[in-house]
């Protein structure tokens, strides 16, 4: 099976997921040797688009399991030549990898991968599609620390229209019975959503996400300085106030301290989620390849 | 032992890898564990010149067989600062690889290094002397689909005089019995061939392997549009017709679609072994290291 | 445990890496199927500056003992995009790996990634500062030909202020009973060391250690010719015929042949360890794993 979507998924398939990561989480953190179940497997990441934690959180969750991985590096293949990414699909699945993991700028091209290559894929981010790893490790961290995702109100704030981790979080939080509100710049709000402004979004959420804002659409499109931003769209301590007593803070990463969100709220221990994500992200990762390769 | 160039194979050797390389193309479509049978070997890989696809099915094949892969970051490393080849060989091999693969874009580079490394060395091509996998693979793929490679009638065709690949398989093809014909633009044409048009070639032949042209030479050397040289030098419809009823086609990759072949020619699973040869590729170079790892 | 800097260790520590690194040096050159003690360990490598050499020696000790290797592409990273190093310190020690090695262009740069990483943090390599693995091997290189440390005279000649090989030596091989003299040119001779003319500190030496010469600072502040570098501060036969009968000559690489050193010295068999020194920086580092990973 593939998972490009988090609409692949059957909510049997999500709760083993949420589960697996549950487990592979405390099995990590254990001193003692590490159980690896997949050392046979080869596992090719294929990274159109530069992006460290992801692809090294995908690497280690491999390695964990036990699989070898091949990276292909984008910048100096003949991809970059202008390679058909069809060819290149066609290429790699010849060589039989076990799993196939791709990250691309455009919307579709990994279901356009997964249609061509015999092995499973997983889309680690298609444009301004879906990023569906992402939405499943949140949902393993708010699960983490609260023990359930139903009933609880969600603010995603940023830039919705442009976040494949807000679609992917739209269609997998509502699923496990939370409330979703997604606020931003008005400029930044896609179709898909009820507009809102941030603080009605916050005001009583136990969980506040926000995105990161990517400096050049700061300047270009909201004519935004960066302090003004965080006034207007950010994540202050005066509007967490507004949310639910103790409610948490996430943050998919890299953060932009000081823009989306105030510094010291990042860093606050006992709110902010944000580390406790990476760690997740390795383990339901891990969940994540398990699930394709014992289907 | 190295593998620098096809000459330093003996016809047992030859056939040992070609009957290897079918065992592992069946072992890698297993969805059986594999077996993994270098499990504590490091394989060294050194690319001077950008080949995703040559890179990973070396990568591939090594992790196949179980063994790590250290990459050298060619484009970040001191070599880019003027170390001399032999230094840098002379570093990696106090390194204790147990095998170094290398590319490098000057003839006899590969041999270069293998006298001073003691681990074996593979030549993953040399500038536009050999590239002996290459021809392996494609030896492998041809008695793969047609049982035997003796007696066939195999024309490659393009810029033989800059082809490694040209020149490895002109060496280890006859040895396999096969009749091979060289043809391709005038100016493209070395000395150690006998002249042909491409048409010549084709008529009749079984097996017709395109190689690729690069895009410079075309405009520089040759002066002609991309699609005149399809018309030109390339694989047609038509000049498909001239050869052997259910000829094969071949192409080391990656392709220049509608300049030295015809796109639906280069996709006609029933005649196209293109992607065969990718597959091959892996379980052909998992023969090779097998080879050199037991000599 | 951390291995930031040699004042880390104690000696029995150091004594267990130096006899640790033998026993894996004669383990890599066996033709027996190796020991991987840790099969289950993924270790990180985040080299903020371009050093093959180093990189592929961690790289290879990691997969000699059996462990998985995640290199994070500096160049293409969220780091490059000016994500601070505590961040990304916080991030990867998030991933859990057991161990995570650093090189960075400033001084303090692993101690303060060590201080947030919970996973023991190797430093290969931190601004001016140290490079403990180098002294450890340099040590190593030492007793493996001589036999003992103790009582030897050590030159190490060149750019003394800028090197963190000299540095690290400068601690370790004191401890080991050396006496260690430095020498340079004047303006390149740090606070810490007493000043001493390269022919003064080679007169009489056990062995000779030439450091790389960076050859822009070689024209922006000494404003010397490549040759007259040699004749002045480099390692010359006539400055070696002062040094003790059969001294030996070492060089942590690249070297910068007809600079700081001699071509033909480079390469005299019975004096340099050169080669050596790479080859036991494997098995040195082997031995720091080890010793992070069992502490």
């Amino acid at each position: 099976m593939d998972l490009i979507s988090i609409d692949d998924l059957t909510d049997e398939q999500v709760e083993r997921i949420l589960e697996s990561a549950e487990l592979w989480l405390e099995d990590n953190r254990s001193s003692a040797e590490h159980r690896r179940p997949h050392e046979d497997k080869v596992i090719f990441n294929l990274f159109y688009e530069n992006s460290t934690r992801t692809l090294m959180s995908f690497a280690t969750a491999a390695h964990r399991l036990g699989a070898a991985v091949v990276t292909l590096p984008v910048e100096q293949s003949s991809v970059k030549k202008g390679e058909a990414l069809e060819d290149t699909a066609r290429t790699l699945g010849a060589m039989r990898p076990d799993v196939l993991i791709i990250r691309h700028p455009e919307n579709g091209a990994a279901s356009e991968v997964a249609e061509i290559v015999d092995a499973p894929v997983i889309n680690a981010g298609d444009g301004t599609n879906e990023h569906p790893t992402q939405a499943l490790l949140d949902a393993a961290t708010i699960r983490h620390k609260v023990g359930e995702v139903a009933g609880l109100k969600v603010a995603i704030c940023g830039d919705i229209k442009h976040s494949r981790v807000a679609r992917s979080n739209g269609k997998l939080l509502p699923r496990l019975g939370a409330e979703v509100r997604f606020a931003g710049p008005p400029e930044l709000m896609p179709d898909w959503v009820s507009p809102m402004s941030v603080d009605e979004a916050i005001a009583g959420a136990d969980v506040v996400m926000m995105l990161r804002v990517q400096r050049e659409r700061l300047e270009s499109e909201l004519g935004d300085a960066p302090g003004e931003y965080l006034q207007r769209y950010g994540l202050t301590a005066d509007r967490l106030a507004q949310a639910a007593p103790s409610a948490l803070v996430m943050h998919p990463g890299p953060m932009n301290r000081g823009i989306e969100i105030d510094s010291a709220i990042a860093d606050d221990a006992a709110r902010s989620l944000i580390t406790l994500q990476v760690e997740m992200g390795v383990a339901t990762r891990m969940a994540c390849l398990e699930l394709v390769l014992d289907a």
